[in-house]
């Protein structure tokens, strides 16, 4: 490991209430390089995931996957390619993907759409599972590999492949279907709370913005640093328009067919994305302490004891050992490991040295506060340390908290949304009329997108934005730049 | 759960010593359909990974996943399309790949292809990570999808989508180069001794079947009921082939420059296949403890005394809680769940009644023997289930064992050579010229080929079973007909 050149940023640059997105983007796509969390692949829009990212994505596997399991929905694997006389099934679906499709020619001749989603393959052999009541609920989910051809694109958030996960789930009424659809987004959501220490907004789509090919959806919306949305999470109520398309029928207890109820819900590696970017300072990531791969790196200040140095060090280790805690070996200068590990995010750091030693202490240095502390080297060093990564957990989802609610604006006329928007950015609270043709103006001269229409906001009328008419959901919507 | 239809082979027709082919394709191809293992995918030659399948799979990368951490191998994840500019590179490796080749056409305009292994895609990055000798051994893993455009398709064994894994490290010199080609091989013959059950032989490749682009490949060759071979791993040495092809160099202690040596090594979904192949019976699938996703179903018999016969169950599974144990708690008749759980191979069946219960006591199946035992139901029953289960594993491994030693034929002359390839099959082992051409027209005539050279054959020296020139490798080899 060689020093690495310190990144050149100022912690005022990257605070989300600083709407300079060109800054942030800069800053993010140093610093994922720098700390070794992707590289550029060899095509335009692709990426890798070294080794260090692969890591938080297997940490997001392993803490979503088991909560997937425990609602009973089971692993699977469908083929990546799509013939496409399938993805024409359902109208809107195939009209909301085309562009994104591509496309696969084998020996065979036939055409085949590498999955951008996989409602498509999934649901011909849905068809050939489900027969009665008795097969219901059919529930399944799919880690793996997606595509979308994407014209533009951003590291770990719009790329050609990316990866995610996508559950599927069929029922045989229409209420236990709505309660699925909100009962997976409430997954995602004490996913976001609990583990990444983010906290998006929920809410539903509008009509235009919606799932291809879906009843309603509702969604995740992360607000990032730099006052842009990004969708973290979908779940989708696909109702029986895709059993309908593709003929999925179930006997019921009548004596009767019937077409059951689908839902379907994903979430990708940007939600690693969007971690890195709420919580990152100047320095680099700073990860909450239960995503970290890492949660607490010893660092022995050797010396003329070197020896009692490592074998102090290997001890502290041994005592940490429900957390992951990584010993530093290497012996490079301390300053240029300190510098590493600040760079990838790693929440506590603990010295020791010949010194801390002879006074039965060590150093432990927050990577959130920066401050330094010394503990005691006693039996209460593992509890003092989980302490210290609770509290770095929690203070990072009340940060991020307390800067989505700083962040969002009401504005009531259209000059007001668009000067808000330009000199601040954020979310932007308002009436809207839920004209399809309006919120695409809306979009069309401000970039902005109705980014969700929130649940929980007390039901209230008033005038759209733009139009003047009156609002068409009831209460206010969330409009915003999006990544 | 509706009673399924009993499979229609006796066991007679299942061992491997009974060369009939067909029989066990059509046992294999309807046994990995009853068990809801695989379905059909909607393209030719594509299949449907269905939850008791992929519960294998994940088996496959927690065991195997647990083996390539330990050695220091860390998880990436590198883009599917490789733009075709790259895969030319290596002139051996596009020319054995190019006919198999699944092409991609996006926006862009430029063509990739979907990885049929993803050393090109990944050794222009190794070029930029690799600098000097501190940045070797570089070693990294993949699990993913990976695509061939296969003509001849079979489940789970020749499909043109499969998953698999892809180790690939860099190391400074040619020596420890080679000990990691064999560790790594080491490291899958271990995995198929302690968790598979099966027995592969293990040798070098031949020039004409060594991986596209290696110095030279060695292999895992399982054989399977019917007495054909199949590859079920495979570790490369690909010398500096491709170093020299990408570029890669590193600045050695010596102040020079200098090409790294590679391995890469790979194992795909087609071992749950060998799995399943060399273990299964007529009743259904038979999984070795260790890889079974349920060890031990536990089947209450119901009757009067309902209440008592599902406490008693739950204390049961409550006592098992170190294994993977299901309590069926469906109510079906007993019968109808018997053949359920034997034709999915669960190695242990409890059934627990009113009359076990009132002598303290319960009955065990064993579905390897398909012998019933009854144990008491008293502390020891935890120890009792175990061991049988070890045994299980056991047995398990030294039939495989013994049915490969069983089915290795010497064959001196041509003829018998040919004779016994039609009237026993299995591996044939004798002497090879190390010719291409002659070992094309064994192939073109028989339809077998040299599987592998194996390792720790004693020296010996003899005519060519072909053409009667001296043998080529200084011992004999082993040819079959292959899947």
């Amino acid at each position: 490991m060689s020093e690495k050149e310190k990144t050149n940023f100022s912690s005022k640059e990257l605070g989300v209430n600083k709407v300079e997105p060109d800054k942030i983007s800069e800053w993010y796509n140093k610093i994922i390089k720098e700390a070794e969390v992707v590289d550029q692949g060899p095509t335009k829009g692709t990426i890798v995931f070294r080794p260090y990212g692969y890591a938080l994505w297997k940490g997001v596997q392993k803490n979503l996957g088991s909560k997937i399991e425990e609602n009973g929905v089971k692993d699977v694997y469908f083929p990546a390619i799509i013939p496409e006389r399938l993805l024409v099934k359902e109208k809107d679906h195939i009209e909301g993907f085309a562009p994104e499709f591509l496309r696969v020619q084998g020996r065979s001749g036939e055409i085949g759409v590498l999955r951008p989603t996989s409602e498509a393959v999934m649901y011909p052999l849905f068809k050939k599972w489900i027969n009665s009541y008795r097969d219901l609920p059919l529930k399944v989910n799919q880690w793996c590999n997606t595509f979308r051809d994407e014209l533009r694109t951003y590291a770990l958030i719009r790329t050609s492949e990316f990866l995610w996960q996508e559950g599927h789930c069929v029922y045989s009424s229409a209420e236990e279907n709505e309660r699925a659809v909100m009962k997976y987004l409430n997954m995602y959501r004490d996913f976001f709370d609990n583990k990444l220490a983010i906290s998006p907004i929920f809410g539903k789509k509008s009509e235009k913005e919606k799932f291809a090919g879906a009843l309603y959806t509702t969604t995740g919306e992360a607000l990032l640093p730099g006052g842009k949305a990004l969708q973290v999470c979908t779940s989708h109520n696909l109702g029986t328009n895709f059993a309908e398309a593709f003929n999925i029928q179930f006997l019921g207890k009548d004596s009767k067919q019937h077409y059951p109820y689908q839902t379907s819900w994903g979430l990708s590696w940007r939600v690693i994305a969007a971690m890195i970017m709420i919580h990152g300072d100047e320095k680099g990531l700073v990860f909450p302490p239960e995503m970290a791969p890492i949660q607490v790196v010893i660092i022995p200040i050797r010396g003329s004891s070197d020896e009692l140095v490592m074998k102090t060090a290997r001890s502290i280790k041994e005592k940490l050992s429900g957390l992951r805690v990584k010993l530093d070996e290497s012996n490079s200068r301390p300053g240029a490991l300190y510098n590493y590990y600040e760079i990838r995010g790693i929440p506590l750091r603990i010295e020791i040295g010949a010194r801390d030693i002879g006074k039965n202490q060590l150093t432990v240095a927050n990577r959130l506060t920066g401050k330094k502390e010394t503990l005691p080297l006693n039996d209460k060093l593992n509890n003092n340390i989980n302490s210290s990564l609770d509290s770095i957990q929690r203070s990072l989802l009340e940060k991020s908290e307390d800067s989505v609610k700083e962040n969002i604006r009401d504005v009531k006329t259209w000059k007001e949304f668009k000067d808000t928007l330009n000199e601040k950015g954020g979310f932007l609270r308002t009436y809207h009329c839920g004209d399809r043709d309006c919120e695409q103006k809306i979009q069309d001269e401000t970039k902005a997108t109705l980014r969700c229409i929130p649940f929980g906001y007390e039901k209230s009328k008033g005038k759209c934005v733009k139009c003047g008419k009156p609002s068409g959901y009831g209460q206010k919507v969330l409009f915003a730049k999006a990544y």
